[in-house]
């Protein structure tokens, strides 16, 4: 929290060259001139002056909303983390706005403001888009995964680095020699890429070369893994590799189906253990795409809620990690599996 | 609508045998004591007065906020679903509620009385459970799948008839000579059974046997399943049916890993069409679990959204249908996708 006397609606009309009441206009929503509402937005962030200050102390005007950033609810992963924290509001008493934000930052800022303005009572924010900067330091929020630079905001994670060692512990115990490691990531730093982490220290641990591929997240995924598997094919054909740890289960299984359809057997030739334990068709405990390091999803959007309701008196931990956990998914040679 | 004179507050007072001001209270959710609390909303029961009638003219309360009732955001398609809606309020202004209901009544019927009390706009819900007599009949609703009796409230489908009728032509077209149905329904009626009908019409229409599993949803499907195999058996093991038509991907998609642990070929010996289009990972177009008979989705979410924010003064269908279509998914021998 910065020290500085935090600037107030007279100093945004002086900044902005407005009336007073043009500011509290803006504000709150009502219509004013398009020239005077880009004056007082410029000179708000100008200011970095918090909106939410004017009306903070009003706990009755509590709008028993939260709004849930989330880039879409099609990933199974974010759909299965929307419909626990809809639960999780829902035992409070609280009701979940839905803002799906996939690349569109525009619509993360809309439900910034809106937190600003006390129209929603807080914000669980899964994004992978720039919006660190604007949040104002007292805003009610918890961030999934992602990480901002230079704030003091409140995350929740998987254990990202364990998990990663895991995949390789388990990729050994199941009788691999040569686990490599494949990732597709996005340009913003996060938790998981902790799991990357997570394979080196492992290779480290246990004397293994390390051998991965790793790049920005590409519609050319599937071109690139075709040019890795070429180029670890040994003269007899066989594979260099018998272990696969993959950032995601999405990818995980574009490596599994390419496998398969190049005559690798999965997994008596090579295992593949993916990270997230998404569901083919929703909750369902055994419908695993592959073998995964499972993110405990339920216990992680409980967790967000969790933080986000806890009395304001308490200062939230800047960093919550839950574990991670195997399950099998047909893709690894599990004895537990076959018994 | 009714034509005998609505029911007023005094009405309602006088029922409860409470003063006015505790029925306004009541219904602007101001406490009261439990005991006239109760009495209130069992007088408002009994008159079947519409909260929502007091306050329509006040425009300017709008709250912008659309509720979307749904079983859960894990399915897939109730994933895509709530993913399309979110997207085409956004467009319009409004913003969403979300509220996953998956068996517990109470919290869709905790959503229609936000809806009756004006703290929401509108609600556009697919349930499977019993709530119609909860819902006014001024009530902004549109409901998408399910039909409740003796209302007219506006609905929101694909064609499902046609599309049970394609599935079959499409098996058909492909070399299918005996396509079977499978179905494991919902107790509650609704446009989805007639996919049904489109099969037994399609039958009728081509000279076929019809021949289907149609149960009520259950734990045992599976099992179902073996024992509908092991009956069509040959005694030279051969399968009497060559095409499959599945009520839904879900069950489509079981059938198919069945009949591969059976060591049946699919889609040389058995092909597959199910119905509802869903996709592995969200929104790819390429991702399908099994060649399907897709919902148009993101048409259904916009038509949803297109009637609940029609002018009062536009009298909506009461059902509408836009027409499914076929997509290859790897279980059918579809020329097309070969070439």
């Amino acid at each position: 929290m910065t020290s500085r006397k935090a600037p107030t609606m007279k100093d945004v009309a002086k900044e902005a060259g407005v009336a007073l009441g043009t500011v509290s206009k803006v504000i709150n929503g009502i219509p004013v001139s398009e020239k005077n509402r880009l004056k007082v937005e410029a000179a708000i962030r100008a200011l970095n002056y918090e909106v939410n200050t004017y009306a903070r102390g009003l706990k009755t005007q509590k709008s028993n909303l939260v709004a849930l950033i989330i880039p879409n609810t099609t990933n199974p992963f974010f759909a299965a983390f929307t419909d626990h924290i809809e639960a999780a509001l829902y035992k409070r008493g609280l009701r979940l706005l839905l803002c799906c934000a996939d690349g569109i930052p525009q619509k993360e800022i809309d439900y910034l403001n809106m937190a600003a303005n006390n129209k929603v009572d807080g914000i669980i924010a899964l994004t992978y888009s720039d919006i660190g900067k604007f949040i104002p330091p007292s805003l009610p929020i918890v961030v999934f995964d992602r990480f901002f630079e230079n704030r003091v905001i409140p995350r929740v994670a998987s254990d990202n680095f364990s998990g990663g060692c895991l995949a390789v512990e388990k990729l050994l115990e199941f009788g691999c020699r040569h686990p490599i490691y494949i990732r597709f990531h996005s340009v913003f730093p996060g938790e998981s890429d902790k799991r990357r982490d997570g394979y080196l220290y492992a290779c480290e641990k246990y004397g293994l070369t390390p051998d991965y591929i790793d790049e920005v997240d590409t519609d050319d995924a599937l071109s690139i893994m075709k040019d890795f598997i070429r180029k670890h094919r040994r003269p007899d054909n066989s594979l260099t590799f018998d272990g696969v740890f993959s950032h995601t289960d999405y990818h995980g299984y574009m490596f599994y189906q390419l496998l398969l359809s190049e005559g690798v057997r999965v997994p008596q030739d090579v295992q593949i253990i993916g990270f997230d334990g998404i569901r083919k068709f929703g909750n369902r405990q055994d419908d695993l795409f592959i073998s995964s390091i499972c993110q405990p999803v339920e216990q992680l959007a409980e967790k967000c809620v969790e933080i986000l309701t806890s009395e304001d008196s308490v200062t939230p931990p800047s960093l919550t990690l839950l574990p991670a956990y195997y399950q099998y998914g047909g893709t690894t040679r599990d004895p537990a599996a076959l018994r």
